[in-house]
């Protein structure tokens, strides 16, 4: 598995419509796209710096895994993806190795990208993507 | 202020000894330094992926910032660092929109940056650093 760069990191928030303005006004980052991700249960709100990408996430259902992650830890740093070349392979390798993974299969994630979760619990704590076009 | 790229992205772990390699063997990074930097009280560990460095951090007492971090959140994803042109222009901007800061100026921090935090307050829940030369 070669990681090229970090893709994104994923930011929990309670409102996009809070969070936009800070991430504009303050800090300067311009948001080029807001979508929602039916499966996961948020809107997104993605910027630029440099090579990654900041994916703002703000849960649209007490459900989703982004609501009970802000409930158990409150808002802020909530996931990092790399990119690979390859999310299958990257998966299979990662599954080789013994890594605990939330998805043994790439899925479709943001802005059409194949992605994969590992477990925290095999990241020390991090919740880690993998993510290819 | 105009942010460049992602700097660092900080990690508290509870071991350098653990999580060195699971980051090369796993992940496939290099970790190209270790530094003690003895007013945070922690040891860390740095990698690169593209522009942007993973800088695993340990502390090496339990009144560490980072020890208290832990013990209240456990480990993982701990800050997140931006590149700015000058960190005292940053900080000298963000003061007066009237964002909450941990320092006002800038002081030295890992590699010889320049750095300055901001408050969690302040950035919704995000350890928020900006980062010079």
């Amino acid at each position: 598995m070669e990681i090229s760069h970090i893709e994104h990191i994923g930011i929990a928030v309670n409102s996009l419509d809070e969070a936009i303005p800070f991430y504009e006004n303050i800090l300067g980052l311009k948001c080029y796209k807001t979508e929602e991700i039916h499966d996961q249960k948020v809107k997104t709100a993605f910027f630029m710096a440099g090579q990654t990408k900041i994916e703002l996430l703000e849960p649209t259902s007490p459900d989703s895994p982004v609501a009970r992650f802000i409930e158990k830890r409150g808002t802020g740093l909530h996931h990092l993806a790399y990119a690979v070349n390859n999310v299958e392979e990257a998966l299979d390798e990662l599954e080789e190795k013994g890594v605990q993974l939330i998805d043994k299969k790439g899925r479709k994630g943001a802005e059409g990208l194949n992605i994969g979760f590992l477990h925290p619990k095999a990241t020390m704590g991090v919740l880690t993507e993998v993510c290819s076009k």
